[in-house]
């Protein structure tokens, strides 16, 4: 019988390992509970109506077209490592003899009350069209029944990346549309304001880029508030462990994450986020048959940050030692090469660091960010399709995607 | 104070009027239950994943960004035609001077049992949605769960253009698309059926083309059924008029129309399926500050197709009439000018019938078909979008928008 490999996740990782063992003597299962891969870095253009869904996301069976890979749309309930089977919401159970698990990570909410029920996540595809469909539904409401206090204003919680994004995204459509299309509303006046623990947005870059972003989005009218932590969030305001108030109709939480809860079904002791401790090869000490990859994954002695890189090149590591396995040959440690972080605050500015320390800002920081995103986008059609969608918001301001609920019923 | 004008619908009618009275003396409320406009004619290649919901939808705020109409994104819930107030079921109640209904129809059951419950109708943007995602699910489903009969059927009900491009469009979809995806699936045994009552498909068009239509979908495996109306559906089955039942797990209800039931708000005598009867100008008799356009609307002395140009047209007509009265002259009656009529059965075929009894059939009736709605198509992006989604499609044999469900909650 064949070797059979089980992938859970087919986020970068999964699709990673999947292609990876293209031509391998291996029957490949990908699981995932979507039927699309989705491009997560982009999820906050969805969410401000800069991109269609259909720009982000890319049917998992179109990846795998000219190759046999099966795919399983469905939840993962439970797993059984000793007997190596995994169960699903729908169809048998799944034997395997090689299990890896790319399943990522969800919002997390560190225990502070009110996140789960007023703010807003962004994590998935439904995540940002429900932020979406959010903002404009508060733009209508406001338009219909009049303003109120915080009523289109936004606090962003966290000042990573994603927080950074989205805050420079979210002006943008403010100014450039909505301020249009609410000729009547004082758009202008909306507060946007990201909170960041830290002492300096984006954690992680050179302390002149975090000041750079910083006055960048100050210079834009996007408040910016750090040093202090989110107390609790109510409807309506969210609270400051200082004691500030900050009315806002709209939360969105880019706080935090944890490790995706199929971690917690392997039944093993899990690290930091509760994240799978991974040894120097990426397979869990005890179980070689065991990966685990991308944002889910932790080698506690190599940690390394949750974005995509990590996930890519990690899948690529694994594919690459199961085929060794199959050669009869050993595992090798898996050496991942920093290519450098990324953040955009919108048009013509983007900071970029290089791993050799180098840095970039300004327009050219963004033509770079601009172009490694379209390169990395999955499908040529959805690049064509982005690659107009920017140029055609770039050139005329204007924002196609501000469709109010589309799904729900007439 | 200002004529205030209230159009009730951003369909192709009602945004013809507002944007006629662009530059007049009139105050211009526009009341839609969506804040964007729906390009109808597509809708079916929504529901076959060729297009996305955003390249057939316009934000009206974006039609609207350099003219003075005022947007209501609300049901209308009453309206009081001796007081002339429209209420709506957000924001207070709107007072006229002139009212315009553009609210078009709604899907229609004729009182056949089990259509409601079992049966999808495609009439707007999460219609086609929610098609789209009942197939895929379908797919899915049969994937993990194994073949069912009738699982990947699917009966449409109605040989109008809806029904036999969405046969087309959905042949194709199978075709080129899902058989690659789920290779493990008799995807080329599924069957796909048009019903319709008449005895040939496309009722109105010219005879030889509705044979060509039929040989067209025979030809590409769609089963045509003529001269017999649906008896009943029940979940999983249709039942014919002649006992005949059809096995099917999607059931697509394209038979008939009914007026919007905002129609019924008017509290006046209805005409054929519910329709505002409206005399020459295109006022209601009695009320020369009523006036009904599009399919909502019915001269029983000049029925007219319920299709787009008579909506645009009398949408024109409207705007025209109203600057007349403010000028302190009479309406004109509304002249119609038929532009023809086209329906497409896929890939290189349409069929086209010109006013003058001309016919065009074949690649060259595909190549009209697609320029005119590139041409119709509301927004410079839009069109540059779908231009692309369909070269794509065209050169590749692909689509990309088969997202399941991507709306629903992780």
């Amino acid at each position: 019988m064949r070797h059979r490999v089980v992938i859970i996740g087919a986020g970068f990782g999964g699709i990673r390992v999947a292609r990876g063992l293209q031509g391998a003597d291996v029957d490949v299962t990908l699981v995932d509970a979507h039927n699309f891969h989705t491009f997560q870095p982009l999820l906050y253009q969805v969410a401000t109506a800069g991109l269609d869904t259909d720009d982000i996301a890319y049917p998992i069976r179109g990846i795998f077209r000219r190759s046999p890979v099966a795919v399983r749309v469905a939840r993962v309930t439970a797993i059984d490592i000793e007997q190596r089977i995994v169960s699903t919401d729908r169809g048998e159970p799944l034997a395997y003899d090689t299990l890896v698990v790319a399943a990522g990570t969800v919002s997390h909410d560190f225990g502070i009350d009110g996140v789960a029920e007023h703010a807003l996540p962004l994590k998935s595809v439904s995540d940002a069209v429900a932020i979406r469909n959010h903002l404009l539904d508060r733009f209508e409401s406001a338009a219909i029944d009049g303003m109120q206090p915080g009523r289109l204003d936004v606090v962003i919680c966290g000042g990573g990346p994603t927080g950074v994004e989205m805050a420079g995204g979210l002006r943008e459509l403010y100014d450039r549309v909505l301020e249009h299309d609410y000729p009547e509303l004082p758009v202008a006046e909306a507060r946007i304001t990201v909170v960041e623990m830290d002492d300096q947005v984006l954690p992680g870059f050179a302390d002149h880029l975090r000041d750079r972003a910083a006055a960048t989005l100050r210079h834009r009218s996007v408040d910016v508030v750090t040093g202090v932590a989110v107390g609790q969030v109510d409807a309506g305001v969210v609270e400051l462990d200082d004691g500030r108030r900050l009315a806002a109709d709209t939360v969105v939480w880019a706080a935090g994450v944890r490790a995706a809860p199929v971690a917690e079904l392997l039944g093993i002791e899990l690290g930091r986020q509760g994240r799978i401790v991974v040894g120097p090869d990426l397979s869990v000490p005890g179980h070689p048959e065991l990966f685990a990859i991308g944002d889910i994954a932790i080698d506690p002695d190599h940690p390394l940050p949750q974005v995509a890189q990590p996930a890519i090149q990690g899948g690529r590591h694994v594919a690459a030692q199961i085929r060794r396995r199959l050669d009869g040959r050993d595992t090798e440690p898996f050496e991942y090469t920093d290519k450098g972080s990324m953040a955009t605050i919108g048009r013509n500015e983007a900071v970029t660091e290089f791993p050799n320390g180098w840095t970039l800002a300004g327009r050219f920081g963004w033509l770079a960010w601009l172009g490694l995103h379209l390169v990395y986008l999955m499908g040529f059609r959805n690049r064509l399709n982005v690659l107009v969608n920017w140029a055609w918001n770039y050139l005329t301001y204007d924002r196609a995607s501000r469709l109010l609920a589309p799904s729900d019923d007439d």
